[in-house]
């Protein structure tokens, strides 16, 4: 059993440090400063994961300054990275009880850990029970890009979480999964989490999953989001829009599993979504690179959205 | 100027060590268990230059061997890579002369080195002007994959002869490469090829390419060909095909630079076409992983197939 991918431990928050998998080593948080490092540099990541540690960063920061002092604050960790909606949406959702005191504050962000956490056992379950209507009720082989697993979220998982549910009633047959570069979080914390579950699984290079759902070694695919347009335009890790194309032209589902808290009205579409560029060096660090961090699948080519609290099928 | 990538030497072949790259060594091939080893390691690699690499070897083996001796040294050089048809076809060139003496063979060599040099430079100015005609007369911005370039050929390359030939033209703005993982020969050959050139250019994963592509950050896809079915498929290194699928979506060009010694009309269809799997190490030494080195690209996603002959619209 891994540990909590985010956590608070009375006065501070524990993050498990993402950049040294396979090894499990943690990270301690006491201040702002620190916890802007670390998700900057993805000690903390995913989606669901940056919206704990937005809330718990607030209720860190609460400890000590009130008012104007505050909200600069978390501003300061609502913008540390700029596509991931959970965020800000968990900075906010912690800063609004900045009026009744820092114990509030801290119950507001401790309310989303919880509510992280059941949201991906509901969209677990209801992944599952939508693959099983979709491809039939047998061992499946899914394909799935980065991480949106345990580790990106507080337990559980999203993508990852679906794959659990599946694997709980014995209907995974493989998972083949993206190294995910630059970063390899495929690789490196995709794997770690399925071979913790004892989930088969191999390990492809980003270029090669068109090709195996072209070859028919596929079932679905199964992916989490950073932001979900009002439209259903999807942005997530760079290299999900290619696994969105081989889907649609061999007919397999592509399915996306997130929360309800990825979606945001306030983004009409796709191409209202920044794309955070990182660092050439991630890339190769002999001549000029691009990273953009993310890249958008447009609705048609999404088969359903799962949130804890539905299916939304937007195509 | 690089050196070229395989050249003979008056009684051993000489080869860049692309496996070494940036750094520019040579290895001496004396014999034909070394030159086997040098094509399955990838010191030589790239349609062209094995197909050179598979008639050198047989003019090697003619200076100590013959008649059923040297047919079985010439049949273990063809099937040192299984996916690559001008390795075999090179090897069958030259044991063609082997009647007539090793003089004869080592003839039969030099004349296919001589014929790939001026192959490539008719493919370079042939796609250039496709090139301008399908995009307009303008400076291009190319996206290319792997390395279709002088180091997969004698001289000038396949992809990159189209670049060269734009280049000199002045009508390049850009050339995307993939890194083309697991080998990376896109980061460490293709843009060694390019800075030598003075060619702008930016590295990126293989996972964004289909999404610079939607974003209409790419005129034109560009890539180089292991093996063309009758048909029109396009067998080349993995990680084309997603490439394809996004130039389709963005009504973008597709184009295949190959010389007509990679088509092979013995070949159906794509789907008879072996697909080498490569060691699961060259990805990740983690865990388990697939490897496999080369995809298929449909027909009808391949705008044009550019050869030292003609321009093929299999679409």
């Amino acid at each position: 059993m891994l540990p909590r991918a985010i956590d608070w431990a009375g006065d501070r928050i524990v993050l498990l440090d993402q950049t040294a998998l396979p090894r499990l080593t943690t990270v301690e948080v006491t201040d702002v400063d620190t916890l802007i490092d670390a998700i900057r540099r993805l000690v903390v990541r995913g989606a669901p994961a940056l919206g704990v540690a937005g809330a718990l960063g607030v209720a860190l920061a609460a400890r000590t300054l009130e008012g104007a002092e505050l909200e600069t604050a978390a501003e300061r960790i609502a913008v540390a990275r700029p596509t991931a909606v959970n965020l800000a949406g968990g900075v906010r959702h912690a800063l609004a009880a900045a009026a009744e005191g820092p114990d509030a504050v801290l119950a507001a962000a401790l309310e989303l850990r919880d509510a992280d956490i059941a949201a991906c056992h509901a969209i677990g379950d209801r992944g599952a029970d939508l693959l099983t209507e979709l491809c039939g009720d047998r061992p499946l082989r899914l394909h799935t890009h980065c991480n949106a697993g345990a580790l990106a979220c507080v337990e559980w998982g999203t993508a990852l979480g679906v794959v659990r549910s599946l694997h709980q009633r014995g209907r995974v047959e493989l998972v083949v999964a993206d190294e995910t570069r630059p970063l390899l979080q495929g690789a490196r914390i995709t794997a770690v989490e399925l071979a913790a579950e004892q989930v088969p699984y191999r390990v492809v290079v980003d270029g090669a999953g068109p090709s195996l759902i072209a070859r028919g070694l596929v079932d679905a695919v199964v992916v989490g989001a950073d932001r979900v347009a009002a439209n259903g335009d999807v942005a997530n890790k760079i290299g999900t829009y290619p696994l969105a194309l081989a889907a649609a032209r061999a007919g397999i589902p592509f399915v996306v599993a997130a929360p309800e808290t990825t979606l945001d009205p306030d983004t009409p579409d796709g191409s209202a979504i920044e794309i955070e560029e990182r660092a050439p060096e991630e890339v190769f660090t002999g001549g000029p690179a691009w990273n953009p961090a993310f890249d958008v699948t447009p609705a048609d080519l999404v088969t359903a959205i799962v949130t804890d609290e539905r299916v939304w099928r937007p195509g």
